[in-house]
């Protein structure tokens, strides 16, 4: 394994130091317990918007924090559950009179300690839960997971917060924006988690790994490594089956790279991508391309598609300004 | 190889369509031949900022086209300069009464087909070299190499022209920022061009390639892989010894990703980096952490140093509205 870090243990404490002196202007980080928010206080009575999960996925979250997104980020030890203690800890320091919206990535360990956390929450509290993976059947015993998606709903649901939306407008309105996204990923190699010190799963030089996770769940289907456009038909199209766009229908089009896979390749997805629409009458009118939800240094990216209303597009173009999106 | 794509041959085109669609409202695309330009006009006298070299180290250029950097870029195939048409053609396109500056990596391919373009074109036109690898002596036959001090380069630069400044002053300006810059960059991995299919450079599981190239040129010595303690500690001191900053001297500190390297990896970089230079009294008051300059999908990371003064800070901290770097 080769790795940029001092050791297992130093790593995560070390990258968020470094991702806090970078940008102090924008946001602060709590060392005990690890949360990090926003710098500047908010209005009052303003909705706390707030994620987590396991560290590795890097923006998501702690990039995400900032005006126009999320009030605090909560990141556990890669690839793992943060603790309620965390979730307290932060809702407490950003709960400014307008309740508090956990966005959560649907994954076992991530839903149970946010449920505790609200459990031992003093404040009105709601959670929106993203599963946008379709790479899952819709009646999967634990739920499809949550991937890029994600971004979407943290994005979405901050602009309104920001704008003055209640708690229940939030909870409702990211549910919403939950219900029209959908994601798929597909895997070129394995990430290799640091303490494991190996790749997580093994591929063989001509395989790929369709509808993998991103801890590198193993996905739906091993396959032949094939062309770019075969690659991009076979993920839309799992998307595209399971949000039935109408002809007409606006969309925004997000390619996700996982970590090691290079720019220029995902822009060719997005060409890709966006012709496969096209050509079944659905309007890309907005797009993010880049690594975003990442796995490490798994090559590959997934596809997301959200189905956008007038409302989300005029949400999704407000301003932003965190660390690693901005507009 | 295992790449995202549909063959050698289209991967550039391909790619090009995609960025110029997802990035539609901030840039144009010309494909014959291949420069990108920024979408909206600009002021009548305002110097034309253009750039370009090989392709593979996106978002450089293209991505820096727009409002407060490039008026144009000009991509190459991988890894290979673009031709004195391409420059010519974006020249034409963009120059606006303010003359052409050229920003230019130093490889010799991309001086000689700068320099011809340069003879050809009937309009006022200057070049700004830049040679910021320290990896390499500075009497070295061919000079150093550019590499992502590049990017500093180009954003001072760029809001120097955009706030009025002429031909003359910018470029100086462009040469007081290139001086003041020094970069290097460690391998953890090769990348592999996808026309070659195989890594450019071999290298031991237990070594890195230190001072390497962002072409995967190798470097000053390949060294045992060691912690980034050490790494950072190595790079940092090279340019050091080079740009000599005073106790008090005020410093942008820029950590620049190859590719296939975490985010969380180069924020753990961004706080070594930034310890290695408080304890020398050099104030580093601003940040870039990610992949700007990137070699495909190599492991490792650049470490750049540029040194402030008031002028320059308020330059970079000027508006900047491009496809990968905005704020």
């Amino acid at each position: 394994m080769k790795k940029m870090i001092n050791g297992v243990e130093s790593l995560l404490e070390e990258s968020l130091n470094g991702f806090a002196k970078a940008h102090s202007d924008i946001i602060q980080f709590n060392r005990q317990p690890h949360f990090v928010s926003r710098k500047q206080a908010t209005k009052s009575g303003k909705v706390a918007l707030i994620s987590g999960g396991g560290s590795g996925h890097e923006p998501l979250h702690t990039g995400l924090v900032g005006k126009g997104m999320l009030d605090a980020a909560c990141p556990g030890q890669i690839f793992t559950s943060p603790t309620p203690d965390q979730m307290i800890a932060a809702a407490e320091s950003v709960e400014n009179g307008g309740g508090v919206l956990f966005i959560v990535k649907n994954y076992a360990g991530d839903v149970m300690n946010f449920e505790i956390a609200g459990e031992m929450l003093d404040c009105e509290h709601q959670t929106v839960l993203v599963s946008d993976d379709v790479s899952l059947p819709k009646d999967h015993s634990t739920g499809r997971r949550g991937v890029a998606g994600t971004l979407i709903v943290e994005k979405i649901v901050g602009a309104a917060a920001e704008a003055g939306a209640t708690l229940t407008e939030c909870k409702a309105l990211g549910d919403r924006v939950a219900n029209a996204t959908a994601s798929m990923g597909v895997a070129l190699t394995s990430c290799t988690v640091p303490a494991l010190g190996i790749p997580t799963f093994d591929i063989a030089d001509n395989e790929i790994e369709m509808g993998v996770g991103i801890h590198g769940e193993r996905g739906r289907e091993p396959m032949s490594h094939t062309s770019a456009s075969d690659i991009v038909e076979h993920l839309a199209k799992a998307i595209d089956d399971d949000l039935k766009p109408q002809k007409g229908q606006k969309a925004l089009l997000h390619i996700n790279g996982f970590g090691a896979t290079p720019l220029m390749e995902l822009y060719l997805m997005y060409d890709l991508a966006e012709k496969y629409w096209a050509a079944r009458g659905v309007d890309v009118v907005r797009s993010l391309v880049g690594n975003y939800t990442t796995s490490l240094d798994m090559a590959g990216a997934s596809i997301t598609l959200t189905l956008l209303d007038d409302e989300l597009m005029t949400l999704w173009d407000a301003p932003v300004h965190t660390a690693n999106l901005r507009w």
